[in-house]
């Protein structure tokens, strides 16, 4: 029985190795050398190509190194009916809240005005609002949105949620549906998307969305590249009506050299680093996952294929 | 009976008017233009100049606007025997709880090295370890200082506080004393001064304290710029002992412009915003003070001067 893995050239070493002492009991190869298709049960993929999943007949179970499966349903020869697990994990919950605090803190300080002002040696001092008087929307509340709303408001900012179906969370609105995203949005100061990417999400980021957000709203973007649309951000920066924007993912990773949005003065690029997978952790709760999949047991990390994430 | 008013030029008028709607009982001046000397019973002040306090014979009780006193036990003639309030409330807590939070993030997710990467156009990716392996350390437990901590807590932070006095936080390893200081240090990454300005703690910021912190640490002073001593700091960050500052406060503030802080590349200048007092709820809660003062009732923001603070 072999495990295939396919992961970055830089650290598939690492991976394979790491993979084969935490599952002894299995044939743990690289995705470039799998021996016999045949054998190959159980892959563990982070973007695998096109029709390349299909290429074992008797592919059991494939594993996200990651909590998106996007990566892996873009596939247009993915091999039906093959179960997909997801990466989850308290690390990943915990970078992701880490990274959405900083962001919006960032942006309810200001601290890019008074970075600016620096070089300027210039004392700009003012008041800002408390953060009980900024509206924070997020957008997904799956694990990660779900922490992120709680920290936010533990925090003392005044949060709201929406989602797909309904949520409820302590201190956080929640609205939900396509009929609850235009009260949502009028109410946010500081978005942050953390959707799971479907056909229902994808360029929802766009100039309709952006124009029902107060005008000189802010906006962090940390699920997918694919929920926004560029030039719609860049025409919106233009006008002024979105103030700023965090991106941390992109439709091109690594984001081109050329690409606008690394030189645009109100657009911060981070290396899509809010929530890596510490590839020790990250291991650790993939071979678990395998184990009690190959059991037979619950996996809770499992996919709903029929919501798509 | 005459309240006077000490604060920035800019904001005399409004405070004027402010503080007469509060307190129409009393007649409110300027520091300037105080009438009849022997009237004056109340000043609410931000840095009353030396000896300018002693020329009230009847003052009664001396309000600061801020948290800190320090500006007012500056004055070498300041009369003996006078109560001091300082301000506290929710809205400077929330402030502070949300500057703290920012640039301890900042630093744990070394925002500045990925804001360098962006005018060169380069994916800078790496996994920082979650903010339970990273330890930070407040010095400081008063109002502030505690929810700090709390809040780092909540947010993931190994968090320790170091204080005068033994204090108990849920989920915070506290130190205190001279004795603890040693111990507290050794585990600090990033640390945070939020320590009211006494004879004790000027300064407290210097090579000794420096060279007592794991090599590379961060630190954060929203307390006092007394608390630093500058050329230490510059010396600590050029030997690499210190990895970045952030500081709010200053010897002389604004910064002079032809200060050092101002371009170090490892130094972020705040102009004095950590927690600046709301002039509204300020003001508020400045009068609520004085009229309980003279009802003879408690004043939970009185001062107890034989601590200092």
């Amino acid at each position: 029985m072999t495990l295939v893995i396919r992961v970055g050239p830089a650290r598939q070493t690492w991976w394979l190795e790491h993979m084969t002492t935490l599952l002894p009991e299995l044939d743990v190869r690289l995705w470039d050398d799998p021996g016999p298709l045949e054998a190959v049960k159980y892959a563990v993929v982070w973007k695998p190509p096109a029709g390349g999943l299909k290429q074992f007949p008797n592919l059991e179970v494939i594993h996200s190194i990651g909590a998106g499966i996007d990566h892996i349903l873009e596939d247009p020869e993915l091999p039906a009916g093959v179960p997909i697990i997801r990466a989850t994990g308290d690390d990943l919950t915990q970078r992701m809240r880490e990274y959405v605090a900083l962001h919006v803190l960032r942006f309810h300080r200001n601290l890019p005005a008074l970075e600016e002002a620096m070089p300027l040696r210039e004392w700009r001092q003012s008041v800002n609002p408390p953060a009980y008087e900024r509206k924070v929307g997020i957008m997904g509340l799956g694990n990660l949105g779900a922490d992120c709303a709680k920290a936010l408001s533990v925090l003392g900012f005044d949060v709201a949620g929406w989602s797909r179906s309904e949520k409820t969370i302590d201190g956080v609105t929640t609205f939900h549906a396509p009929e609850g995203l235009d009260a949502f949005l009028a109410r946010t100061e500081i978005l942050v998307c953390l959707l799971p990417l479907t056909e229902e999400t994808r360029g929802i980021l766009n100039t309709s969305l952006f124009d029902r957000l107060p005008k000189g709203a802010s906006i962090i973007n940390a699920a997918r590249g694919q929920h926004l649309v560029d030039d719609d951000l860049l025409d919106a920066l233009a006008r002024n009506q979105i103030d700023g924007a965090t991106l941390d993912v992109f439709h091109t990773e690594p984001l081109p050299a050329k690409h606008p949005f690394w030189e645009h003065p109100k657009v911060l690029v981070t290396p899509h680093v809010a929530s890596l997978i510490d590839p020790d952790a990250g291991g650790k709760r993939i071979a678990a996952n395998l184990r009690r999949f190959i059991a037979g047991e619950d996996v809770p990390d499992m996919v709903d294929l029929s919501r798509g994430y």
